[in-house]
């Protein structure tokens, strides 16, 4: 498993690199970036997953997330996929919703989307493989966060993987595909209309059906477009305290859905994932 | 003196806003970005101006340069005007640095520059004065840095505005113009052949021939792949030396030229000016 640099850049005492390869599961040359702070030779480090929102690629976060200095500071790799598969022989849809930029993080079942529609496989098989195989990552030791449908992409992959992740959190996630139009078209579209088949990509569903996490930190802003009819966060609330899940799902005054949210938390985010990975 | 609201985002407690108005002093519509931190009503806040390199606009310190934490923690306005005027109608240059954005911080002599290019007016006089209007701000407290092109800016007019920028700092400057293939052909074009005229864009020549800073913060990363022919960080170093401005610029081993630099080295700056604003 091999992969090319695209750029390497000293930040905050680490380095910060772009890498592409050429992926089996989703097959096409995928892009990510992996941040690995200062540390001694030799040493293996705890690893946070990060999954991107709608429309996003790996250059999002890692331009406007604001996680090396926190990550340099508690000795954390952070790792930052693609949000689907790219390129032009892969099927797209016009919609911002749906298709390239929007994998939703399952394997699809329809076509076109059958063939690379496989985020699910991709972030949960083949790019651990290629970050422990390429980096100092102790994969014993993983977290996983993300924002929106990335979001959606944690929560769903920590409770089918657990206890891989140790240390779960989302930004303003998509809590339900199942209840919200975004996930209605991109499960439709990319499973099909058989729902009993969606369960096992929305989390709240996956709770009801016996899924659990350790613990669970949430940060949603008031203030986000998005709250009512997409993400509705109320539903995991109610969900984990169904499951006697602990979860710290905080509503945050006045933030929206941006980046500027997203920076404000991160660094919380991350100590969180160190208070339970180090 | 109005302003147009593009988007304000609440950060860090404090709001990210973006706003445009109609320049007199550079004759085109301009936009710039202020972050202003949580505050107690009726506060005057002190502030920091951010001025950016070639082929910048507001847009990369206030996405990339990580520095709204350090502000709400200080309580520090920061803005970040843009690198030229801007529109169909403004004289532009094929190069990236020359033209639109690369405005050098310079009131241009030559035609067909002299109209629009006119940036040491817009952030010396107008900007400021737009700013004490419309935002909490103790202009009575003011800082300015910089990176690059914009480390030039901050160097050169916090030289010439002794002792209205009480915190000076920059992020690899340009340090003189005259000394540099980037000087030479942004002052030939801008200012004409006289070279006598270049000293007042000159950081060296401006100490050389009498300006004076009460002390100076300066990073510079010794991977910079434009140290050596570019910025001459060395003719700085002497030059305060010479003049006996106690200058603290420091050598960043293995870090380039990037805002993955910049966002590193951020906080230490708002730090720094903090302690003399504030």
């Amino acid at each position: 498993m091999s992969l090319t640099t695209l750029s390497e850049n000293r930040s905050h005492g680490g380095i910060q690199g772009v890498y592409d390869h050429t992926s089996d599961a989703v097959g096409t040359t995928m892009t990510f970036s992996v941040y690995v702070p200062p540390h001694e030779a030799g040493a293996k480090l705890p690893v946070l997953w990060y999954l991107s929102g709608l429309t996003c690629t790996h250059a999002n976060v890692t331009e406007k997330g604001a996680y090396r200095r926190a990550c340099a500071e508690h000795g954390i790799i952070f790792v930052a996929p693609d949000t689907s598969p790219r390129g032009d022989d892969v099927p797209d849809d016009e919609a911002y919703d749906f298709g390239k930029g929007a994998g939703f993080y399952v394997n699809a079942l329809q076509e076109p989307w059958a063939r690379n529609f496989r985020m699910r496989s991709y972030i949960e098989d083949e790019l651990p493989a290629l970050i422990a195989a390429n980096f100092p990552a102790d994969m014993a030791r993983q977290g996983i966060t993300g924002h929106s449908m990335g979001g959606h992409g944690a929560l769903t992959i920590a409770l089918r993987n657990q206890p891989r992740f140790k240390s779960v959190s989302a930004f303003a996630p998509i809590v339900s595909p199942l209840n919200c139009p975004w996930g209605e078209k991109a499960l439709g579209g990319y499973i099909g209309p058989d729902k009993d088949k969606w369960r096992e990509y929305d989390a709240v569903a996956l709770i009801e059906d016996g899924a659990r996490l350790p613990d669970l930190l949430v940060d949603q802003g008031t203030a986000d477009n998005f709250l009512t009819e997409q993400l509705k966060t109320g539903l995991l609330a109610l969900a984990c305290k169904k499951a006697g899940i602990p979860a710290t799902i905080r509503m945050q005054e006045g933030y929206d859905h941006s980046y500027y949210f997203i920076e404000t938390f991160m660094e919380d985010h991350v100590k969180w994932h160190a208070g339970r990975l180090i």
